[in-house]
C-alpha cells in the first residue's frame, strides 16, 4: 500500500473522497458480467480537473498507475484496474455551458449520458448519442470507446460528436480545447487520439459536443424480408430517397424475434405471417412541414413492388412505435434465456453484411450444428451483434467452453471481409490477444510509439488496448 | 548533390520519373501567390505505393528530406522545399473502387477532386468536397490539409469525408486501412493524426472516401439583411427548420458585393435596394418529391415578418442560381482590382460570427482609418476570409506592409473570441510563427512529441507546421 500517495491524495481531497475500505470500493473493481475482476489502492473522487492533475502528478511520483473510471458499464475490461489508483469522474458532473446557436454544448466527462440529452432537449437541441446503458455511463467513457448506439447511421458515432476535449495527460498537464470550432486547421489532431483510446493516453476530464436540431417528426416502421440480403437492398433504396432522415435501420432475425415474443411480456409479432428476417426502420426530421409517414409509405410501397418487402406495418403512434422498439432492444436480454450464448460485435462493409451474415453462419453451424444464430443489430452501419445461442439441450458450460473457438471462426470470417472485431465495444483487457492476431503490426506499432511518447512510465490504465 | 540517391531513384523509377532539370522542376518550387520560392534536388513522381515507400527509405538512407506534394494549390507553403527530393504524387492517380452500397470509395491520393468528384456522380452518388481549386488540387493534399470548403455545413471538412487510408510512414513503412467500415474501435484512431498533418507524419497515398446520396433538388437564394446579426439569426432559423437540407450559408458585405458588381462583367445586383448584408443559402434534398423552393419560400417570409430580412429572391433556374453563387465565388479575384488586400482565415464560434465581424473590423479601423472591410464565406461555419482592403488612394506596398500588424489585431480578437487563425488552410511556412504565438503550449508540445515519435529523423516535410 503506497501511504505516502494515499496521505497526499486524502490531504488534498479529503477523506470522504479517498476510498481505501475494500468493501466500499468492490463496485468499481468488479463488473457486471463478472469477467474480471480488479484491485485498487484507492478509488479517489476529483471535482475539478486540476484535482484530477494533482491525483495523476501524486500517483506518478509514486510509481503507480492510475485507471479512470466513467460509469463502468464497459464490456471488454477497459476500467478494471490492478494495484493503481481508480479515478471515478461521477464528481465532475457539471454541464458548464450550452450555446444553441452554435449548436454545442461543453460538458464535464462524469455528466451522464442521459443527463447531456437531457440538457440538450431542454434548449431545444438533439444530442444524438444514444445507447442501452444510457442511464448510467457517462460521456467522458463514451468518448474514452467512442461509443456507438443506435443512431450512428445518421449522426456518427462519439468521435464524430465532439468538437474538442479537455484531457489530464499522463504527466498530468491538462490539455484543453473546448473553444467548439468547426474548423479549426492549426496543427495535428490532438481530440480524436484520446477519443477511443480508453484512457491508456489520458484522461478526458471535459468535452464540446456538437447539437443538432431537435426532430419535431418521427416515423417507426417494422418490415419482414424474405432474407438479409433483401433488407440491405431496402436500406440502400431508403437511404437514397430519404439520406439523413433514416435514422436507425437495425436488423433482427427471426429466431430473434422468437425469443422476444416468448420471453418478453406484453409482446406480440406486429406482422400477420412469419419471415425470415426483419427490420425496424425509423425516419425523423426537424421540419414539422415534412410528412415522412406518406414518404416512408410510398417508398415501402415500392419496396412491396420490387418483392424486397413482404410485409410492413407503420407505428400510428408513440405507443405504436415503443413496442415496436421494444422488440429490438429486448433482444439482448431475453437471449440469456435461451441457454448459453457467446458474442461478437463485428463490422464489415455495410454492402456486404447479408453476405457475412450467410458465410459466417455456415461457418458457425459447421463446427456445432444445432446452434441457433442471432445476428441483430445496426445494419445500416454494417454492424452486427453476431451473437450464437446454444445447440437445445446442450449442457450449457459445454457449449460456452467453445467461446474461443467460435472466436476464431467468426473473427476469420470477419477478417475476411475486411471487417472489425470490435465495431463498438472497443479492446479493453477482453480483446488484446484478438487485437494483436488480426490488426495491421505497422499499426499496432505506430500505437505503441504513440504510447511511449505520451506515457514513457506506462502508468495511465495500464494493460488495456496495446498487446503485450 | 545526392548523386547516390538520385541514381538509386532513376534505376527504380526511370529517368523520366526523376527530373533533376532545375528548368522543369520551376513549377514544383514556386507557387502562385509568389510568397515562397523552394529548391530541391529531384522531384520524383512513383506510381505504386511501393515506390513511394522505396524513396522514402532511399532519402532516409541519404539522409535526405522529403516532400510530398498534390496539386500544389496550397496557400500556406506546405509543399514548398529545401534541399529535398520532392514526391509529385499526380501519377497515383486512379479510382481503385467504388461501393454504391457502402457509400465509399477507395482513391488514389493523385486523383484530381474534380476526377473523384466525377466518379461518384457516374455512381449515383456525392462525393460533397468542394473548393475553388478543384481542378487541379489533389485529394491526397486535400485531406492532408483537411480542406473546408462551401459544403463545410452540411458534410463537415476533409476530415469527416475519409473513412480511411494508405500512408507511407517517415520510416518508409505502408501503413493500410482501406477497409470502409462506419464503425471500428480497435485501437488508437491514426488516421486523423495523419489527415491535416500536412505531410509532416507521413505520405497519404489512398484514401477510403464517405459518399452520400446524390441530391435531386437544389434550391439557392440571396437575401439581403441590415446586418451580419441578422443574417446570423436568419442561419439558426434555416438550420432549425431544415437541418441538413441546409448545405451552404455563404456571407457577403455590400463592399464584396459593390466590388463584384464593378468589375465582373455579366453580373448584376439580385436585389432592387442595397443591403448591409447579404447571404448566398443553398438548400440540397435526394428526396426528390421534397419542395423545397416552397419550405424556404415559407421560412424566408417568417424571416421578413420577424425583420430579420428586407429582401431576398429564389432563383427561378439554374441559370439564376448560378449567377448568384457567382456573386460569391468572384470575391477572392475581383478584389485583387480594388489595390492591396490583406487577408485572415479565421474561425469562431458560429453564434459569435457577427459580433466578430463589429469587433474585429472596429480594432482595424482604428489601425488604419479608410480601410474597405470584406469579411466573406462560411458564416454557418463560423469561417470568415476576413479580407481587408487598402484605403482608396493609398499606395499598396505601404499598405502591405501592414501585413503583420493586421495579422496581429485580427489575430487578437480571434484569441479573444477563442477561435483559430487557420480555420482552413492550414500552417504549412506561412503560419508557423502564428502558431507559436497562439496555439496552448502544452498541444504544441504535445504535437512535438508525436513528431519525434513517428519522424525521429525529422526528414518529413520538415519545416512545416510545428513551430522551431
Amino acid at each position: 500500500m503506497p501511504t505516502e500517495l494515499i496521505n497526499a491524495l486524502t490531504d488534498r481531497l479529503g477523506a470522504r473522497r479517498v476510498i481505501i475500505d475494500p468493501e466500499a470500493m468492490i463496485q468499481h473493481l468488479t463488473e457486471d458480467r463478472g469477467l474480471f475482476k480488479g484491485e485498487a489502492f484507492a478509488v479517489v473522487f476529483p471535482e475539478t480537473v486540476d484535482e484530477v492533475s494533482f491525483v495523476v502528478r501524486q500517483a506518478i511520483k509514486a510509481n503507480v498507475s492510475i485507471v479512470p473510471q466513467g460509469g463502468h458499464t464497459g464490456l471488454v475490461g477497459g476500467a478494471i484496474a490492478s494495484r493503481a489508483i481508480i479515478i471515478a469522474m461521477g464528481r465532475m458532473n457539471q454541464i458548464q455551458s450550452l450555446d444553441a446557436v452554435n449548436s454545442t454544448m461543453t460538458v464535464e466527462a462524469g455528466c451522464t449520458l442521459h443527463d447531456v440529452q437531457q440538457a440538450a432537449r431542454d434548449a431545444d437541441r438533439l444530442f444524438p448519442l444514444s445507447l442501452a446503458s444510457e442511464g448510467s455511463c457517462q460521456i467522458g467513457g463514451n468518448l474514452s470507446t467512442n461509443a456507438g448506439g443506435v443512431n450512428v447511421l445518421r449522426y456518427g458515432n462519439a468521435r464524430e460528436l465532439a468538437l474538442g476535449l479537455q484531457v489530464v495527460l499522463p504527466d498530468g498537464r491538462i490539455l484543453t480545447d473546448l473553444s467548439g470550432l468547426r474548423k479549426n486547421n492549426t496543427g495535428y489532431d490532438l481530440r480524436d487520439l484520446f477519443i477511443g483510446a480508453e484512457g491508456t493516453l489520458g484522461i478526458i476530464t471535459a468535452a464540446t459536443l456538437k447539437l443538432f436540431p431537435l426532430p419535431r417528426k418521427k416515423v417507426t416502421a417494422f418490415a419482414g424480408c424474405k432474407s438479409a440480403h433483401d433488407a440491405l437492398a431496402l436500406y440502400d433504396l431508403l437511404r437514397c430517397s430519404l439520406s439523413d432522415n433514416l435514422t436507425a435501420f437495425e436488423y433482427l432475425p427471426r429466431f430473434g424475434l422468437d425469443i422476444v415474443l416468448k420471453h418478453a411480456d406484453g409482446t406480440r409479432d406486429p406482422l400477420r405471417d412469419t419471415h425470415q428476417s426483419y427490420v425496424l426502420i425509423e425516419l425523423t426530421t426537424p421540419d414539422s412541414e415534412l410528412n415522412l409517414a406518406d414518404r416512408l409509405e410510398g417508398i415501402l410501397a415500392d419496396a412491396f413492388e420490387r418483392d424486397l418487402v413482404q410485409d410492413a406495418t407503420v407505428a400510428a403512434s408513440e405507443t405504436q412505435s415503443a413496442a415496436l422498439w421494444a422488440l429490438r432492444e429486448y433482444m439482448s436480454e431475453k437471449q440469456k434465456l435461451e441457454g448459453g450464448s457467446i458474442k461478437h460485435d463485428i463490422a464489415v462493409p455495410v454492402s456486404r453484411v447479408a453476405e457475412f451474415i450467410d458465410v459466417a453462419g455456415a461457418a458457425c453451424k459447421t463446427l456445432l450444428p444445432g446452434i441457433r444464430l442471432c445476428p441483430f443489430g445496426h445494419m445500416g452501419d454494417g454492424n452486427l451483434h453476431f451473437n450464437i445461442s446454444q445447440p437445445v439441450g446442450m449442457d450449457k458450460s459445454e457449449f460456452l467452453a467453445m467461446w474461443g473457438q467460435f472466436n476464431r471462426v467468426v473473427h476469420d470470417v470477419v477478417a475476411d471481409f475486411g471487417g472489425s472485431i470490435s465495431a463498438e465495444h472497443g479492446i479493453g483487457m477482453l480483446k488484446r490477444d484478438e487485437l494483436a492476431r488480426y490488426k495491421d503490426p505497422v499499426a499496432l506499432d505506430v500505437m505503441r510509439l504513440i504510447k511511449q511518447a505520451l506515457d514513457a512510465k506506462g502508468l495511465m490504465n495500464p494493460g488495456k488496448v496495446i498487446p503485450d
